[in-house]
């Protein structure tokens, strides 16, 4: 029996000496890098704390005392050693353990952190509320470029609270990162002790996979009675020899796809159009691969810039590029632009800044669960004064309204999901600024709405609905916003219009389309399929599809149900 | 003659003496000062940078060269000075002078800034993309507690682009600064000499009212060729006793209310209720005194936060708190919640946390210009699970609501605009979870709907449309989300309603309404008043309402033209 599989709770860890912890600690990376390699999620960075989280777990009594991730998915180890062993083969599965700390799932997750850098801030509020435990925040992996750590980072150093901050430093570019927190640090040590109110203790380079001088730490730290910095150098992908050398690549794994998918149409296109278009630029927030942009990076690397997790940065630093001139293009996925909102309103679209947003990860998303669903994008993003959206139907739509855009001179939104592409996408066609495609034109009293990678599925039952006897029009509405209103006062009026969308109604084609015909007098009937405005948990991008009614199915059931 | 009247263009100023321009410093602070008292805005942030101001426009060769300020409201001297002396009469009027910088407005200005803490980001974006001309950040008056800041200072460090960036130490944001930057600037100030920023050159401790330093320090920042931090300290309040003195209270002037607003209702309640009620916990971000917790301050010191200019962290503190077991009151504007729509979404709402948002300043907003109208809220907060929304029609609704959210245990937003109340408010009413209230209820075909302020419009609309012999009911849609059903069902099934809403129309109770009839059927007819999704430019409140046909004339027409 692996020493593992005595611990039900952390409790039971406490009995091992060092020599088992480091047993167990081999045990868990075996464990992580089994189901990871499987399921999908982030391996080389949970191999790297695993002995981080052993020696956490030796010293302090979760969950009476509070352990605040960040980023959230460091939290592999974490979950197996509370409990969540059997279930973490099930890790980032439909009815499976979600792959951040998720309150609702077990006592032992303090909060649930899909997004980065909020941890500083949680242990504020926890510590100013009168949390008993101790509060330990376990930071790294790239957390420490987001505004809000220095947001934070500024009340702490001044609360009269105790809270434990571990750094988990584990590649030297986080020095480059955290350039301004060093140096504070530096003149905090160096001045601490004639100013009193900065004065926070931190002990520098604590080896992350020494479990005796971690248990030391960690036990300084808690008996400390004041805050306390504890800077911990890890190995990312630690005993995982591939890992270790090639820790982006391992970050986050997934399941190879034998076709491109739309990032990669973008990224591939995105270069193509630079190539005659000097003014090209390309910005992300630390996810140039996740979003097809390690080519453009090798061929242009002058005219990329990657801020780190740093998404409002992104956006207002893509405004200045385009005050001087250039096109910036910002790649980013649907959930991480969230944090963006306000950059975008008042600093691209009141300022009428021609920055274009490639939205990746924009509908559902595999496997991560409801923190990173891309179903608010629609909703935001049309709520915004001189901002346009357009949801590609394939690849050669993508490539289409990328080559459109380079003439657009106001902001515009292109979403679309993290989803092969099967269509041949050589060529561009012609765009016409907020008009749909007339793609099934039968004259049906039916007409069947749709846009982005769902307009496949209701191509498809468009095809079981004529073959059940129910003819269908279909129509691409490729414009998210502004709606064709031509074709829809026109063509549509009269009809039965059923609309089918990846995203929550507010703002929708849908809500936008009931809103015109009722102020136009219109004799049609509206039928509305929108996701739903709740969260959506852990499942595969398909089964969240059918559990949203948007599969090819449910399509012609809701049709039929209404005929 | 004044010299001032004899400086048509910053290039005018270059011919002065140090003697002159120290009279044309003078001169502006009287023009400052007149107009602002008159129309109100920013007054002593804007007599501390006056010296600056010439001094800079001594040196840079503007528009040539850029000026970025944050934030935004230091502008004032620039305007003058670039051109708007006679505009400037009418800051802050209709068709006036914007009191933040435009660019519509003028080619001397670089950046609309209506939001704190981005200049340092547009300055990368401007670097990078082969600006030309000098950038040039004017930074201070509490920016640097924004996070973006640091995100932006982190790529400033490494960036092979010169940007100068001054740093405005007036010792004071718009509340007191805070926590560590307040520190760091202390340090400086003390320890100057033998600081410097990482590998940027630094200048310390200048002084902002000595012209020949000033200029100086601005023509060695000039001539280097690389990045430099000119550490500029200034008198908020300059040159007028008594903001000196107060800086608070004169940071910005308008004109007295004889009856109290809602944010003073806001504050006065949650002061009776927090004594009964030791969860009580109220959060700021740099505005105790805007969103009426000055009292509330001095009354529970230990029961409130003021994090700075930083809405991130203020949102996702507050779920800590909420984590600890307390009840936290987010008291912000509409404009800058914003700046915390991801922390509101994920931290809060996801995470199902019992956080209350008091939002001022919601709906129109007189002076500012269209970066501070509060036209959004209801758009993205009503887009997001697990929110919902009231709006106050009066002081007694607004008690109720917050006596009532003491027990409710998930995310609530109450919304109320900067206005004065007139109904009395010393007794709660009884409020039921998305329930509406039937206020004028005759039994006639039409029926108004509204919610907040505009009620009142409404209320006065509905005597004179039944003295034009046009009878019509009155509901009180106090809860934007959710919708009542129950009563859209029963009681206004077949009527027609109108609805009257002071927030665009996505996610509005009108176009909830019509999906909600549109799934279920109705025989209703539907009219939707709601503020167009355009950008709405400096004006008064009430001059404002009617642009957006919310007034008493346009309601009471738009009914008798569907009559």
């Amino acid at each position: 029996m692996r020493i593992l599989d005595k611990i039900k709770l952390p409790e039971d860890l406490k009995s091992l000496d060092i020599q088992e912890l480091n047993i167990l600690a081999d045990d868990l990376r075996e464990v992580i890098t089994k189901y990871t390699l499987s399921n999908g999620g982030h391996l080389a960075s949970n191999l790297g704390v695993v002995d981080l989280t052993c020696a956490l777990n030796y010293v302090f009594d979760f969950p009476k005392d509070k352990l605040i991730f960040d980023v959230g998915h460091q939290c592999y180890a974490y979950k197996i050693l509370s409990g969540r062993l059997e279930e973490f083969k099930n890790l980032r599965q439909k009815d499976g353990l979600n792959g951040f700390p998720k309150r609702e799932e077990s006592p032992f997750d303090t909060f649930n952190s899909g997004h980065a850098s909020t941890a500083l801030s949680i242990a504020c509020g926890m510590a100013r509320g009168g949390e008993s435990g101790q509060i330990v925040c376990l930071i790294g992996d790239g957390a420490m470029t987001g505004g809000i750590f220095y947001e934070a980072l500024n009340d702490v150093l001044t609360l009269d609270k105790k809270v434990i901050i571990i750094i988990n430093d584990n590649n030297k570019s986080i020095s480059d990162n955290v350039g301004f927190v060093n140096d504070y640090l530096k003149i905090v040590r160096k001045y601490g002790d004639e100013i009193s109110y900065m004065n926070i203790e931190t002990l520098n380079n604590i080896d992350g996979h020494n479990m005796n001088d971690l248990i030391d730490k960690f036990n300084y730290a808690k008996n400390s009675d004041k805050s306390i910095i504890l800077h911990v150098v890890t190995q990312k992908g630690k005993g995982m020899p591939c890992a270790e050398e090639n820790p982006c690549k391992y970050h986050s794994v997934g399941k190879p796809t034998a076709l491109p998918c739309y990032g990669q149409v973008f990224g591939e296109t995105l270069i193509e159009l630079a190539k005659n278009n000097k003014d090209i630029y390309a910005v992300t927030a630390a996810m140039a691969e996740g979003t097809g942009l390690s080519e453009f990076e090798k061929t242009f690397p002058d005219r990329i810039t990657d801020v780190g997790i740093a998404e409002e940065h992104a956006v207002t630093m893509s405004a200045g590029l385009a005050l001087a001139g250039k096109k910036p293009y910002v790649a980013i996925y649907s959930t991480f632009l969230q944090r963006a909102y306000d950059n975008v309103l008042h600093d691209v679209c009141l300022t009428r800044l021609p920055v274009v947003f490639c939205i990746d990860r924009a509908g559902f998303v595999g496997g991560d669960g409801e923190t990173h669903q891309g179903l608010y994008d629609v909703a935001y993003l049309g709520s915004m004064p001189n901002m346009s959206i357009y949801a590609p139907k394939d690849g050669q739509e993508l490539k289409s309204i990328l080559k459109w855009s380079q003439d657009y001179n106001l902001p515009l939104a292109i979403r679309y999901p993290k989803s092969e592409i099967a269509t041949d996408y050589d060529n561009c066609m012609q765009i016409e600024y907020g008009k749909w495609e007339y793609i099934v034109k039968g004259g049906s009293k039916n007409v069947l709405i749709s846009n982005g990678e769902i307009l496949s599925n209701v191509l498809k039952a468009s095809e079981i609905l004529k073959a059940n006897g129910i003819d269908v029009d279909v129509v691409n509405a490729r414009f998210i916003k502004p709606i064709d209103k031509e074709m829809l006062s026109t063509m549509l009026d009269g009809k039965n219009v059923f609309i089918f969308e990846e995203y929550i109604s507010s703002g929708s084609v849908y809500a936008q389309t009931l809103e015109f015909f009722n102020q136009t007098n219109h004799t049609s009937k509206v039928y509305g399929v929108n996701v739903e405005n709740k969260p959506y948990m852990v499942a595969s991008r398909s089964e969240l599809i059918q559990s949203a009614s948007l599969d090819v199915d449910s399509i012609v059931n809701f049709v039929i149900s209404k005929n």
